[in-house]
């Protein structure tokens, strides 16, 4: 058995903190408890060299002699070795990073958005100096995640992923299923409870979901996505009638991030090619599917692969320990490339496969109508379907003169022709209402 | 965008592939089919340098000229950079992996028994040399699971693993509960249908979880554990008067795999000193609990760490596909560490936590017990729990004269004491029958 002891002669890893808020703090945490837990574990100690905040009188549960307001001068630093961001945001955080990797000192980051928006000069410069860059905490907090997608599936062929993966919107609409309360009665509780921000737009908008969709796009299938790529649409229109329409149907509403390969005919005799559907939208899954489980500010992750089949990886989305918890492993990889000369996995964006806009997605849709309840309805309805090409999985009708209601599941069809569908439909005089629109996932 | 053919340049990474059964014949499969993508993700083509076989002849599916019957020969060979081992068992995988790994040769590995058995050789000549020493597959298939344990969490400090890692029992726990079939009834249709072998023992009686929980507690609790070190016991006792019991209760009975930190006092001064302990057996978990819902064949592993929280792992655990993927998975790893000069994370058992026997963990029961319904039982019965410092935490009694039962699930204890509590109320005169007696996991 090996000693702690016997690395303490080993020169030390110097590790630059920039930020250090809730998930900072706990980074500092666990680096004093577990030190010599991680001094056993990477083969040499792990010392701070600094902490770079914007006010330095706020932090009194870190050491005062590392903190630092010069955060440039930090990450210049010779006495540096491995740069750990958790500041979040494009600048400066961007700069930060490029200078240490040029530098040729390691990233460690939590930064979704920088990941999302600025990978390829990330990557450029971790190339150029082969300083390692690693970013596990960026997507789905402590779940180990992007470790699983670029390394244990790196010899199989991954078809879809697809998450929940921002446990914000999660709550909300958890919260909307067991109640049946509205949206904005819902978020009013969440922002209460401290589960929703007092400035709620990147969560419930999609935002924070689609920088996660264009990273996990990126190392499923080895292109290269950013967060413009993605089709965005948030849960701010999921109404009660949808929540109250998925449950009739044994489903749940849940905001998803879709990465999925998808075969596209552009029709001009070309035939099929191969893209990808980068999306995030509101969706309604079945009840049995694994997703449809997770409540709460949960996160996880399905995955489907050729050989693999499926898989779900599911826990704590954020927060500070959980995602410090990723930090930290990721900084022991790299605090271990540095003692063993090793490298991490470079980006691999070599099979370039193109976006796919929405339009051309195959997708499902349910839809619900109000409509004159009289002969001949459903045949109108059903004319404007076959019309578009659209072809209809199931059907229900009910209720009586004043107040029917008539339910439609389709069978896959491209987003743009189930949307001329429900243009359409809507414009029908016998239809008084598009009770509902929901985009159908998990199952065939 | 990096092009395919910009690495065909490079010299090829030549794999000798040990075993050619339904694995095997997977990775010959997916090694030719993905051979682009591979090229591309590892930095150089990947060649089959030869597949050691007993009998060639039974192997059309892949090219002839590349099978041996000389494992020895294949092995020892200059033109072979990575061994793939499927053979399973312990020799003579074990020779032929020490001959790899001594010789600078990295390993890829399938083998559960042996690495539950002789992970201190294989490790010891993978250090000797540098050579990588990969095993994703031998356990829980084709989940990513040993990579998230080793790497991701490698900043955090696991407390528990417990997981359902043997599908066949999984099968025949699932049948029993959802149709009230007897052990022996149920192992039948396992068996007719494929879900189970000729001889079942490796599976029924737990040997195979037993290895699979050996790895997990080596690389979670970073200590040395072998197959001998874990606690087994099997299914076949489960009757369908326990699955019953757990149904009334809300519970389900799964054969689990459980590895976690314990605190134990011997009392003989010292004080309280950390463990470990490593057990396979049936349990009762409550319905609610993520791993309830792990139906069929499926696997799936929770695990809890300080700072991560909860997490869990889900896929499928066997087949021939699934496990290939695993494999691949690390085939790439380890060839592009030879590409990059890299290597993967050596055996890290320096923590060198001691196994703590059954006895001594702390575990809850359920006991369900015929007695003769008369004032007076349960203060018979409550007085030999109090005598060995067992509490209850809730006791339910039912029925008349002749047909009374009284059920009762305790708080934590050590094993060894509830057990004595068991057998001295097996032998009190108001006592008729002890119908069944459950551990209780996953709740607190």
């Amino acid at each position: 058995m090996r000693k702690v002891s016997s690395h303490a002669h080993r020169k030390p890893i110097k590790v630059a903190l920039l930020g250090c808020g809730t998930v900072g703090t706990e980074v500092v945490r666990l680096l004093t408890d577990q030190a010599p837990d991680l001094t056993a574990r990477i083969g040499a100690p792990v010392e701070l060299a600094g902490i770079a905040v914007r006010r330095p009188n706020k932090h009194r549960e870190v050491p005062a002699e590392l903190l630092t307001t010069d955060a440039e001068a930090l990450v210049a630093s010779d006495d540096v070795d491995v740069v750990v961001e958790v500041i979040g945001g494009i600048e400066p955080a961007r700069s930060l990073l490029l200078t240490a990797l040029r530098s040729g000192k390691s990233v460690v980051t939590a930064n979704k958005a920088l990941l999302a928006e600025h990978s390829a000069d990330l990557f450029e410069a971790s190339d150029a100096s082969g300083a390692d860059l690693y970013f596990e905490a960026a997507v789905a907090g402590a779940i180990p995640l992007l470790r699983p997608l670029r390394e244990s599936l790196a010899g199989d062929r991954i078809t879809r992923v697809m998450g929940i993966v921002n446990g914000t919107t999660n709550f909300i609409l958890s919260g909307m299923d067991s109640t049946g309360a509205s949206y904005a009665e819902t978020l009013e509780e969440a922002t209460r409870l401290g589960y929703a921000e007092a400035d709620p737009t990147a969560d419930v908008d999609g935002f924070d979901a689609a920088s996660k969709a264009a990273i996990l796009a990126s190392l499923a299938f080895h292109s290269r996505v950013t967060a413009a790529d993605v089709h965005r649409e948030g849960i701010a229109a999921v109404s009660a009638a949808d929540i109250a329409a998925a449950k009739g149907l044994g489903r749940i509403v849940k905001l998803l991030a879709i990465c999925e390969r998808v075969s596209v005919d552009a029709g001009d005799g070309s035939g099929a090619s191969e893209g990808i559907s980068v999306r995030v939208h509101p969706a309604m899954i079945p009840r049995s599917h694994p997703l449809a489980s997770v409540h709460g500010a949960f996160n996880a992750v399905f995955v489907e692969a050729d050989a693999a089949g499926e898989m779900m990886f599911y826990g704590q989305g954020a927060g500070g320990a959980p995602t410090a918890s990723a930090v930290l492993g990721d900084l022991v990889a790299v605090a271990r490339n540095r003692v063993h000369s090793g490298r991490g996995p470079r980006e691999s964006a070599y099979a370039g496969l193109p976006v796919r806009p929405m339009g051309q997605t195959p997708t499902r849709y349910h839809i619900s109508l109000d409509v004159a309840d009289r002969a001949g309805v459903l045949s109108q309805v059903a004319a404007v379907f076959a019309e578009h090409d659209v072809s209809i999985a199931a059907v229900r009708q009910e209720g009586r003169v004043d107040d029917a209601s008539l339910v439609i599941v389709t069978h896959a069809a491209t987003d743009a022709a189930l949307r001329s569908t429900v243009d359409k439909i809507g414009g029908l005089p016998v239809v008084r209402e598009v009770v509902s629109v929901m985009r159908v996932e998990g199952e065939e």
